[in-house]
């Protein structure tokens, strides 16, 4: 490995020989003395190369896609002159401690520079680009600390979830992509041959697999899979391909056993967040990383639509669901008047939920809720119904032919515990945890219809 | 929640009133007690109900496959006699230790017991009928100790992987499934129609989108993703979807770095499973875990072929690769000369690799390697070549063209460090670890040419 030391890690080293690498930030060419910013994954540090002190030192051109003459040049200002915002150099000199330093207060001198990788001489974005611009040239838009940092914060986020379940006696299973049999929806499923056995479809949920899970014993169990919508929607919460963050457990009582299982797991990634990256976001985002206290606020659907139209707002749905300024509208009561982030909303009817949703034979309705974090649904739990013959009755009543849910069914024939789970959308945590507008922005290479590169 | 014990946590309590939960292993029903064996994830317990003993005791039977006249009955005995194999319960009786018990030297005598669902009266599948048969029922299938066990190792696998990961600053990437472009050979991706945008392609590795995150100055990456092959093989070491670990690092001298850093993860992966599971898997398997010492022995390609050939065997394969009995015989010279079960085979010629390996200047030959675990290939891994305009001319070399590379090679327009990965193949790690002699067995639903469901 090249023995460079991340810009990090600089300052709390002494003064002396270091080797550093990333990429050209800026480059201030002046007649006396060159300066360059150099980022890395971690930061930014200041370069600095006085002309008339520079000696005659090595410099090697290992690449370009820039017209290069002369491989080796013996001028570190002649190369420094040459860099493009962009490219990729390594640069060993000398650490100095300074406070008049703006940029974090070190720089380091340049002794020798290798350019790894020239960048065209035209960046095709900046910082400010439109965001389909931006995820035009993603590989370049990343390069953005805040955006760096949002893929750290959900590497902290889901290795605490997985530690949580882990900890807690969950498997992880890895639910397949392909389905012989449309899971709920024929509209919203892709479809493709698949050898001589016609046509597969893309699972639009882990759904079915997981609770395969629970008819084979496997007790409970977790799931981080990619997951695939077809149906053209535009908004800023929807993707075409997403990684959905799923769940489900055996021998619960109620829904209520998913809910305290999901706050719990919500609490432990989001206090691994704050701790470890709190300041960081402080000062990327402007925001205060918030540990939600268990347990959430709970709200039935029933109640909180009164809530919503007390506040003056009529949901405008006919299904007896909430509308997306619904959602705003109850999250904004909850944090008023509990101070919270986080609101489930329980018992849904029937008619809203899948087949497969457990009725409560008290109230008619779904044993099932959604969570809505900072105004957005961000996931959907729910007991399931572990009774062939309710279940089967539901289907139905809901209009679905059983023959193609036979493979589905087939889990109930030879014995299943009663279980519940929910499903979470990973982008759409990050977009409320760090208030961004869209889950474009916390996607790593966001799918859409109208996107697929790059 | 359910307050049901786990079974293996039974034998640590003392004697008094438990609830377990579970499906029926077993029933001996004779005529003056009754015996059943239940398991849960965690393992078997015997239960006893003495008949003549026996009080009126509520049961509540929830849920049926098998027509019941009457759905309550005050008799444990006469439920006892209906129970099908499978069927789930929910116990509560005694815990009493006894070292008559063969099973453990503890039962649970029955104070009540609830069916929450019947299995059909035959089941399909027994642990040994053939192994197309038990993945026809998977979810039943899944329900014997050894395959539970299988599922629990993965997870700390994994799980170590990524603490090692994260631990050594990586970030987890989630690459998407979608392309616009096929990624290396058309004859090999599944295709489909994708809204305005034309023909989709399944990744069939994250190659491309974790590259993409060294020209981001991502600086590590790791990703754990589904990939998908649609060419037609039906070897045991071949799946049409399987999961792939990958990871991807900059700032790299050679492969000499990638490998150093895949031994590390592998030592930790295997050392987080001889800890955990060095027991069970004992017993279950007959198979002592042997965590590795690194460094891993390093063998040249050609080196290899010389060796094979000393021992009797001639590669028929004419393009200068291994084959998977070559493959054996070079693992078995390395037991026997160095007592380990790995081995690196490196520097492969540029003919047997993609385009986008880097060619080392002196032997002319790829700074890539595969990675061979007791005789069977489980990695491929290499330095890229991050020089556009050497890319490019190794891309033609091999006959592709470059329009259709297009997406690929912007990522190399504006700069990127020099980097390297690999790729390894998860069920072949554990089919590997395992002793099994196909990927299907330590598959959690396998797919393959022939086999969509369940």
């Amino acid at each position: 490995m090249t023995s460079r030391i991340l810009v990090k890690n600089l300052a709390a080293r002494e003064d002396g020989p270091v080797t550093v690498s990333g990429w050209v930030e800026t480059v201030r060419d002046q007649k006396k003395v060159q300066f360059v910013v150099l980022r890395d994954e971690s930061g930014d540090v200041q370069l600095v190369h006085p002309r008339a002190a520079a000696p005659a030192t090595e410099v090697v051109e290992t690449s370009g896609d820039v017209p290069v003459g002369v491989s080796v040049t013996d001028d570190v200002a002649e190369t420094i002159s040459s860099l493009t915002l962009g490219s990729f150099v390594t640069v060993t000199g000398e650490l100095k401690h300074d406070e008049r330093v703006k940029l974090g207060g070190i720089e380091v001198k340049i002794d020798s520079l290798t350019v790894e990788s020239y960048a065209h001489p035209e960046l095709p974005i900046a910082a400010d680009s439109a965001l389909d611009k931006r995820l035009d040239y993603r590989f370049i838009d990343l390069r953005q600390k805040r955006n760096n940092l949002i893929f750290r914060i959900q590497t902290t986020l889901e290795h605490a979830w997985r530690t949580w379940w882990i900890d807690n006696g969950y498997i992880e299973v890895h639910t397949p992509t392909f389905m012989a049999t449309p899971s709920e929806s024929r509209a919203e499923l892709f479809q493709l041959d698949y050898f001589d056995l016609g046509t597969a479809y893309l699972a639009q949920s882990p759904q079915h697999f997981k609770q395969m899970a629970q008819a084979a014993g496997l007790g409970k169990v977790f799931a981080i899979t990619p997951v695939f919508r077809a149906d053209p929607s535009f908004t800023s919460r929807h993707a075409t391909e997403y990684t959905s963050v799923d769940a489900e457990l055996s021998w619960i009582d109620s829904h209520d056993d998913v809910m305290a299982m999901q706050e719990q797991l919500l609490v432990a990634g989001l206090t691994a967040v704050e701790e470890k990256h709190g300041d960081e976001i402080r000062e990327a985002f402007g925001i205060e990383v918030e540990v939600p206290a268990a347990p959430f606020p709970r709200i039935p659907l029933a109640e909180a639509h009164e809530i919503v139209e007390k506040r003056g707002y009529k949901v405008p749905r006919e299904d007896g669901d909430l509308d997306p300024e619904g959602e705003r509208q109850i999250a904004a009561y909850v944090k008023e008047t509990y101070g919270h982030d986080f609101v489930f909303l329980t018992d849904y009817p029937l008619s809203i939920r899948p087949f497969y949703h457990m009725v409560d034979e008290q109230t008619g309705l779904t044993k099932s809720y959604d969570l809505i974090y900072n105004g957005v649904e961000i996931t959907t739990g729910a007991q399931r119904e572990h009774r062939l013959d309710v279940l089967e009755a539901q289907a139905v009543k809901k209009g679905l032919e059983l023959e193609g849910l036979e493979s589905y069914l087939d889990f109930f024939r030879y014995g299943i515990p009663p279980h519940g789970g929910f499903g979470m959308g990973l982008a759409r945590v990050l977009m409320q945890l760090l208030g961004e507008q869209s889950i474009r922005e916390v996607t790593y290479l966001f799918r859409g219809p109208t996107r697929l590169k790059p």
